[in-house]
């Protein structure tokens, strides 16, 4: 494993250390503390209490959307029986670049004071939600790409993710809090062209690295446990203050659980022999926040969310179990997480539900709260039928966009000077890290590990 | 294991789909948004701010608990050394089943508004409480139940627990804010009574499986060191605002602590030739925030909840060192995960103390703040002596009713049409779930895994 | 493994029942509920909301430290292959020990109103942080301590960190919110002093269990990446409500992002072919986090928050690649976790930056934020440079304090009487642990675990 194609020891610390360097110089010219976290704007601001600042609105959400981030994701994807260190550690750098890249590219299309890009806690919020939407595409690639590639593809994929966020909200007047579309469909979408551009027909030499192990699935539950819980929190983090917060995260808590119980049903139902597979319970037990992320924040009702989430986890479990196989054979789409039931499928069905959902908004059930849901339908601009035919076409932008980027970021990852893996070493941490090497210890009968210069011979 | 009897392909999802969909049916007839999560009725309100809206006092608790019930709760029963999927899995499928039903049963008691149940962060919390409940019964029959039973389990125990509850609050005017007796009393004896039940006689048949190894003791300390940090916001999590949440969330603090120097020194002690047993650590630590379920909203003092946390920890670790065995051999309790000894004996504990703390109340120490914890007592309804008697009737009340409950649901149980495991394969994931095998690679000298036919002969 | 010496059947017990009864009868003595925690004395003041009550302020931030603490700082030292349960058992210990002793120690120094030390949410962080302090130089010592002799360095850790802390802040007027000196700094070299006391010139005989395996390194990334999500909130725990609290959590954010990429690209730069060290990633990676300590709340900028997390995470890979054998073979300073490189210099860059930030503060830069961050420059008793030299003194001193208080508590652990492990079984559960043994079971060809006496007899 010397191979100079994939050695790390320059490829690297170049890009990290350029990307780093702009990002500062960038920041250093740009980005300024917002009036919230500067100290001389903020005690010259009037405010009845410092509880006013909406750190303490918002906060405890960012908290948890980071977890997600950086936890849920993370570890999600140490499914794999030796990837565990690629899927924690590159997930770990592609999101410590995302997350500045995204202050950057977010902060172009929407956060401009004078010239200035303002940041505060929402901020922060929005670049881990941009982040989010890298990782998923992360997961299609899995096992797959180099740590260069992955933070090739996070500078083009920001970008892109931006102009289609600003698209979508500032232009077409679109509402995704939660970002069914934003975030999951772009995120799938995008990866999923990524991967078929790098499609790999000799991939089946490492497809006995290609599955999990009992310890690797554990650890993966972790990932989806954490994903779980928090999506109540990822869905109303942004929205508005009071209510509309509220109600988001009470929505998505009662989606997800009606998607765990139909994500249950249906793995006993289609898996082999009735027993449930880990696979499905990992991913498609999550489709219900994915799917109630555009209209979380509506009066969607909470039935109406149990229903949404019911579907999504139907359709998740299917996906798993039908569809994926036709998708690598017949596309030739080697989507390692299965994005596309995860992110893919549910996240443009919580696309369409949204648009639904707003198309039949009335004064009545929302009252002086339509505002801060709909305003443009709440200032009579548009109607609330208008405002579902927006939502519908900003779904259609979301693809376009999301493929088109991914064809051209697909091509350019193809380039051969990013250090991807061969065919015969994917999904192995081995070829990028120094792991640890397992041999019997005769001393005291217990597997245990020395580093030999044997066992790292074995492996080359 | 293609028996016939414990293959879940129709039982399961036949069971997941109707009890999703009653739900859906319920949720649409009986549940509306509360005034603080319908848009129109907290626009219509009178607040002076969004800070008003209730879930910004009680969001980040509501997480806290969240996060004990999925990942506390599901991680600690990882112990065993080949129950990990089932563990974290079940526990998964139960409470996002559990959540919703008690929903609406505790609702049906105390949510009704105009016939209609309403809901928000309160009653979100109020729902994972229940659902601890029977989480606290599923350590009882852990690695003997089938999912199927967990869930038929799960019908009657959320049902119960809301009856026992309105009893206790609203008949008997009792306070019980962290759930000494509400949910770790009831859900330890009820779980206890059902495990009595099903008492299975030839299980050590599967008794080497009910072990633990190394890296499933290191899974479940991840439940306990969660179970340990988020209690404080468990117990303070329904308090009343301001003074009551902040004093309930240190006194717990305090009492986990002083529980953890006692199950240390108790362990040290009681367990072979002077070592730390992990049993005793995962489980007695947390004792404390069992034992400070009830008095942790009064006025206990720091000193006085580190007693109590204490105590609890010399109990429990007593009770799995000298009680558990007696329990399996004369009573023939097989009480898998020593529920009783984390949560009847120090929900019992918690009672007394609660009482205890309750009759000595005065206004002097409690002030204008009295009609925050004892309210009758502060109308001049009852003395405080009597609001101490209030509370040791409800322990009464609650061994009753979970011993009663426990009794019949446990013959409910046995029905043999539930897919319970037989006697020889109990504590094992593989009767339930499909497991990834492990078997020597020889081609990198490392342990890997594949499916192989043969593999899964042997197991059958 | 039966050596008396190690034994801790009585040693642990009475340490802990000892320490436990000092405390409550302390705590009995001098503690007391504060204005904010007591239901007379809140009810009594004046507050336009509960919301005015800290623990909607800090709650929130008290439980991320609490999660670094007893997770981060715990699962980090899980790398070790065979150390697991003592690496978060004895971390649990002796945190739940040291929180404890240092409210009281930290009362004793700025606490005190009328005789009484008055405790609440505030109270509890700072606890936590003075925790952190000692198992920071747990660290250090990992792997060949005793429990007792970690309770004992606790005792004198902690009063020595509240003196530290008092002349910094109270007699010095420095700024430390996130702890650079007085946490990161003190700990660190304390630590370092007394591992360097305790040299083990044949600890090269456990030498092969001082290292990890897979699984454990993925352990340990659970608490990297805890440490690293959550440090925001540790940085901004304690300081001033409103853009304070804000500004700290965001400069943090960027720092840490900013080192996770030096950390990667300088690994790859330094480490073997071209391979990432896992070492790296999940220390040095935080060290941008340390780095923030003490200039994170004042008006860093984001781009300075950058810069101070790029060049600390250069510093501390730099640490580990050629400083730590270094020390290690001509100061014989054995580090296990290397905390030199995470915590020291990490906290002595952070101090330098800390000093040079106040000495260049302006009331154009900070207003009538001035205030909250700089007190005595705001009321002009101090120049800013002055603040600058304040600082600066703050640093050595703490190294001062440390260094000396490392050297006297390094020699009382050397007395004979703690159980320490003797150097052929550092790094090693069993000595103080039951730990279950792993054995080929033939039933179902898989790995299993049985405990047996020829499997103990084998490790004696």
């Amino acid at each position: 494993m010397t191979d100079a194609a994939t050695n790390m020891r320059l490829k690297l610390p170049i890009i990290c250390f350029i990307l780093q360097i702009i990002l500062i110089i960038l920041f250093a010219t740009l980005v300024q503390y917002d009036h919230e976290t500067d100290a001389a704007a903020w005690h010259n601001g009037s405010h009845t209490s410092e509880y006013e600042n909406d750190f303490y609105y918002r906060y405890p959400s960012f908290q948890d959307v980071h977890v997600m981030i950086f936890i849920g994701f993370g570890f999600l994807m140490t499914f794999l029986q030796r990837y565990g260190f690629s899927s924690v550690g590159f997930n770990f750098l592609v999101a410590s670049f995302a997350l500045q890249w995204a202050t950057l590219m977010q902060g172009f299309f929407h956060g401009m004071h004078g010239g200035k890009i303002h940041i505060g806690v929402e901020s922060m919020i929005n670049a881990d939600f941009c982040t989010g939407s890298v990782l998923i595409s992360f997961g299609a690639v899995l096992g797959k790409t180099s740590p260069v590639q992955l933070l090739v593809m996070a500078i083009f994929e920001v970008t892109l993710f931006a102009v289609n966020e600003f698209v979508l909200l500032s232009v077409l007047g679109a509402k995704d809090a939660g970002g069914s579309m934003t975030i999951h469909t772009f995120g799938a979408y995008f990866g999923l062209m990524v991967t078929r551009i790098l499609w790999r027909p000799n991939l089946d030499k490492s497809k006995h690295k290609n599955s999990s192990v009992y310890h690797s699935d554990l650890f993966a539950m972790i990932g989806t446990i954490y994903l779980w819980m928090f999506w109540p929190s990822f869905n109303s983090a942004v929205t508005a203050h009071g209510d509309d917060q509220h109600r988001t995260a009470m929505n998505t808590y009662y989606s997800l659980a009606a998607c765990t119980m139909a994500t249950y049903g249906m793995s006993a139902l289609t898996a082999h022999d009735g027993k449930l597979d880990m696979v499905h319970i990992q991913n498609a037990a999550l489709a219900g926040g994915v799917a109630a992320g555009t209209a979380g924040e509506m009066m969607l009702t909470p039935h109406g969310s149990m229903i949404v989430g019911f579907l999504a986890g139907i359709i998740s479990v299917l996906g798993y179990k039908y569809l994926s196989p036709i998708l690598e054979e017949k596309l030739k789409i080697q989507d390692t997480c299965g994005v596309h039931n995860l992110h893919g499928m549910p996240g443009v069905l919580g696309a369409i539900v949204g648009a639904v959902t707003a198309g039949v908004a009335t004064r009545d059930v929302y009252g002086k709260g339509m505002a801060d849901v709909f305003p443009d339908v709440a200032s009579g601009d548009v109607e609330a039928s208008y405002q579902g035919v927006r939502q519908a076409i900003s779904l259609a932008v979301t693809l376009g966009i999301a493929l088109l980027g991914g064809l051209i970021v697909g091509f350019i990852l193809k380039l051969p000077i990013f250090g991807a893996p061969p065919d015969t070493i994917c999904y192995e941490d081995s070829i990028y890290w120094e792991v640890p090497e397992e041999e019997e210890d005769a001393h005291d009968g217990q597997l245990t590990v020395v580093r030999t210069e044997e066992t790292e011979k074995l492996n080359n």
